[in-house]
This record gives C-alpha cells, sequence and structure tokens, in this order.
C-alpha cells in the first residue's frame, strides 16, 4: 500500500481504566481501524507498563500501515494531568499509586509520536466534540454518570483546565449544605453523593428504609442493590423506584441550572451506565432544570451521548490526539 | 507635537452607569489622560445619547492629539452583550429598556474606530487583568460585590462568555435551597440576595428582629440599614454587625469552593463598594472557602481588586477596547 509521508491519517487512543487498558487505532470520522488491549495491572513499574503497551501496538500500527501513518497518540486515564501529561497518585493504579508517573513523555519516547493526556471526563469531553454529538459547538458541559460523577467543560472551543488542569470537577461541587451525604473525598453534600450510579443505589437503599410502599426492590438485598436494579424496576412501572429516578434527576437538574450560570453552555451531554435509563432520568433532569434555571439559559439542550457505548472512552482518549 | 501615525498609544474607556456616563481616555498603563462625564437619563433615543456623548468626547479627544491616537473605544454596560455589541433591555435606561440598542456600531460609526462593549462585571475582570492585581494571570473570578452581585470569569486567558454572550451569573447561583431569599430574578436563594450590599442590610434586618443582644445598629431605622452601616458597626466592635459580615464572609466562601470546581482558577478578586469592609469581610470569605474547597483548589488566592476605586470601572471599560 502507498503511503503519502505528509499525511497521517490516525491517531492512538488509549483508554487507561483500572482493570484494562484498551488501545484503538482511530481515524478522523472516528472509525477504529484497530484494537487491542492489555491488563493495567498485573505490573510492578510504569516502565513495565509501557513496554508491554508498545508491544501489543506494534502489531495493529503495523495492520494500519506503519508508525508513519499515525499523527498522535491521547490518553484517557484516571487522575490524568493535562498540563505535565502525568498521572498523579492514582488511588486505583499500583504503578502509580503513591508517585507522579510521566506517562505522555514515556509514551512519546517509545513509540517516537506526540502524546496528550488527559483525564478520562475530559476525554469523553474532546470525544463528544469530535466524533459525537457535540460536533461544532464551541460551549458544552459533559457530565459522566458511573461510578462517580465526572465532568469534561467546553468553552470557546476549548476544554477547560484550569490554573492546574483540574477544572471540571462538578462531581464534587456541593448541592445539599444541610445533612448531605459523606462523599469519598472527605466533605459532605457532593453531587456524586447523590447522582453516580453508587450515589442511585443509596438513595433506593434510603428510601426503601424509610417508605413504606410497596417495590420490586423490596425483594433484594439492600446492600446489594445497584442502579441497573433501580433502572429495570423503574422500567416496570415500579413506583418507587421511579421516584429515586425523580429525586436523582431533579437533583442533577438543580445543579446544571447553576451551572449554566457560570458557563451558559448550548448543551448538557450526559454519558455513562446511567444514561442507559433514557427518559426515567433525563425527562425529570430537563424538568428540574426548566424550574430552576435563570431565563437567559432556558434554551440548553440535553442530550445523550453520541459515541458508542463500548467504544466511547477509547474514541475520547483518540480524540485527544487530534487536539495536539 | 509629531504623531506616529502607526501607533495608537489610547483607547477610550466609557463607564455607562445608571445615572452617569463617564468617559475617560486612557494608555497602556492604566494612566487616564483626560476625562469626561454626561447624564445617562434625560435622552429620549439612544441616537441622542450618542450624539450627546461624542460632543462631550471632542474636546477631550483633541486635548490627547485627535482621534489618530486612538485605537479603539470599550464599553462597559449593564445587560451589555458582548457577541452583538448591543445593550438589552436595560431596565434602568429610559432609552434602551424596553429595546436591544447597537450601541457599539453606533459609537463605532460616529467616531470611526473599532468599539467592543461588555456588561459591568466583565469589564472590570478584563480591566483587573490589563492594569490591576490580575496581569500575568490566566485564570481567575472577579466577584463585584454592589448593589448586586456581579461576576467576570477569566479562563486560559480569555473572558467567558458562553454560547450567548451571558456566561458568569455567579450572584444568580442558588446557594440557599430550602427557604432561599427572593430574588429579584423572580427565583429563590441566589447568591445576591445574601452577599449583596442590599443582602448585608437584609441580613441586619433579619438578625436584629431574631437576635436579643446589644448593637449600635439597634439605633437605626431597620429599613434604612446599608451594609456601610454594618462595616462601622463592625470596626466599632459591634458583635451582631461583626456576625453579619461573619455570615457574609461564610456565604461567599462555601460559593467560592463551588465556583473553584468548575474553572480552577489562581484567585478570587473582589471589587466594589463591599470590600471597603477590608478584613471583616474578606478573611470569613477565606476561612470558609479553606473550610469548604476541595484539596486540589487550596491554594486559590483571595485578592481586592487593584484599581482606583473611583475610577476603576473607567479603566475597566477601557481595557474591553484594547482586547479588540
Amino acid at each position: 500500500m502507498e503511503q503519502n509521508q505528509t499525511i497521517k491519517p490516525y491517531v492512538i487512543g488509549l483508554d487507561l481504566g483500572g482493570t484494562n487498558s484498551v488501545f484503538g487505532i482511530v481515524d478522523a470520522r472516528g472509525d477504529i481501524k484497530a484494537m487491542t488491549a492489555i491488563k493495567t495491572v498485573g505490573f510492578t513499574s510504569a516502565e513495565d507498563f509501557v513496554a508491554a503497551s508498545v508491544q501489543a501496538l506494534q502489531p495493529i500500527i503495523e495492520e494500519v500501515g506503519g508508525i508513519e501513518t499515525i499523527k498522535a497518540m491521547g490518553i484517557g486515564a484516571p487522575n490524568g494531568n493535562y498540563y505535565k501529561g502525568t498521572i498523579e497518585y492514582a488511588p486505583n493504579l499500583p504503578w502509580a499509586h503513591d508517585i507522579v508517573v510521566p506517562l505522555a513523555d514515556m509514551f512519546s519516547r517509545s513509540l517516537g509520536i506526540p502524546v496528550a493526556l488527559t483525564n478520562d471526563a475530559n476525554a469523553a469531553a474532546i470525544g463528544e466534540m469530535t466524533y459525537g454529538v457535540a460536533r461544532g459547538m464551541k460551549d458544552f458541559i459533559m457530565l459522566t454518570l458511573g461510578t462517580g460523577v465526572g465532568s469534561g467543560i467546553v468553552t470557546g472551543g476549548k476544554l477547560l483546565y484550569g490554573c492546574n488542569g483540574f477544572a471540571g470537577e462538578l462531581g464534587h461541587v456541593v448541592v445539599r449544605r444541610d445533612n448531605g451525604r459523606t462523599c469519598g473525598c472527605g466533605r459532605k453534600g457532593c453531587l456524586e453523593t447523590y447522582c453516580s450510579a453508587t450515589g442511585v443505589a443509596r438513595t433506593a437503599r434510603e428510601l426503601l428504609a424509610t417508605d413504606q410502599r410497596p417495590s420490586i426492590l423490596r425483594g433484594l438485598d439492600p446492600e446489594k442493590i445497584t442502579s441497573l436494579d433501580v433502572s429495570i424496576a423503574a422500567e416496570k412501572g415500579d413506583e418507587l423506584a421511579q421516584e429515586i429516578y425523580q429525586f436523582t434527576g431533579h437533583l442533577l437538574g438543580e445543579a446544571c441550572a447553576n451551572f449554566a450560570a457560570f458557563s451558559a453552555p448550548e448543551a448538557f451531554i450526559f454519558f455513562g451506565g446511567m444514561t442507559k435509563a433514557g427518559d426515567l432520568i433525563m425527562n425529570p433532569i430537563k424538568e428540574s432544570y426548566q424550574q430552576h434555571v435563570q431565563g437567559l439559559f432556558k434554551d440548553a439542550q440535553f442530550l445523550v451521548s453520541g459515541l458508542d457505548g463500548s467504544n466511547a472512552a477509547v474514541l475520547g482518549a483518540s480524540a485527544v490526539g487530534w487536539e495536539i
């Protein structure tokens, strides 16, 4: 295959998760041309992790025509610092949990291409802007509703990083001042304690303990209830389960109304497992937003991510590569 | 005086207030070379206002060497829309209260120079970045504590305008969900209802009614108490008055801790009459911020505007001109 040396049609995306590290080689349209993966854990040092990654990448790089066809690499990683290209004190990564790892530099030296790194929620926002429902948008807020609540904020077409690279921690905006739930960050009342998947399960346990109505959820071990259980029950018409989503959506709508006053976004885009609940969660969010927002910001759209769920994180990471 | 035709050393700043419109011709260091003013009201149309403005400007323009020495004009105005250069439905301007006035275009045509316009809090933020304590900063939040609470947010060295030009309405972030005070915007619990000068007076009236401690403030007509009265009493050691500032600062600190999670600013800069209370207000803000903020954002500075109070608004407006 002849290759035009001046055009580099691909980027590598690395979705670095707590369990697996998934690599994809992606073109400008968001088509994944080749994929591979290794375990994230099981390495004693970052050097070993990078060496194993490069070894796994070699065959798929050859498959698309060699390293000359690759413009750059983007990495989405927990505790990723965009400014420094580092992973910092990532609690779930054995080879990075008590140190600062200059991961972007390490990959760049091994592969001989530019590498940029950011946290997973920021990668999702850039992915949405590059390939998803935010194409052409310059001002939007991405909220990732998973085990926690992450966010990526785009203003004027650029991701907001702030003075230290850590802007956009909207999961840790305090939304309940009195008797707020205790958060993993050590504070109380953070959005994440209510509106993450674990927050929804927590709401379920609270409501089952204080509300006497019958519910499908009463057949489950309260300590093992998940947001998926709540979603399934709600779809079956379970009143209590529907109320849990009403409550969750109400808080998200209130929070988005405050976020709007900050950056006047054209859209809020939701990503992650909880969005599978569809209208059950999206309708209460929209209603609550309209009820709480200042008139100037009433026109904001509420959208669900346009990226293919299973590949979204790799696509997001790859999009960080196009930004270099 | 010989003038180098390629260098235009000045900009015009217009601080368009509800009562007076103050014009200044300013150099790049923030020195005001000449000033003039007209009444803002008393005109039946925007055309008349612009004609009177241009007439008042002529002598001071000549004074600095003619229109050839002037690069641009910046306007800070209530309800100013930066994207469109318009004043929109400004409730306190008789010649703009029910229409959209293309004020930037009108001045540009009359004077033959580029003209940009933004709202007063944004102008203050740009002024601070150009001439004040935010010189060299790329990420900070300006909060103007006056009759209301205004804000200008700078991220990556640029003012944040959002999708419609109205980003940065932090005075209307809801900070109290239950029994929040009614706001002029029609909603409840907005920051402005607690932390503006009128909010402080409202707190004074509430506390005097519910707290039995003696206070200098009891000698005043409750309906006429101002934030200045509270400040004077607090400086004299009045316990109740000091508690009012504690309460106000506490709410501001909480709010800033949430704002930090959004844009990770290097500093919060306070401007407006209420900052004259000095440590009485600034210390409670800082204490409350440290108590409520996530660890990532603990290093933010808390500063008072570095612009000369009486000329700050004109300087801010002029700085908008340098941005063109």
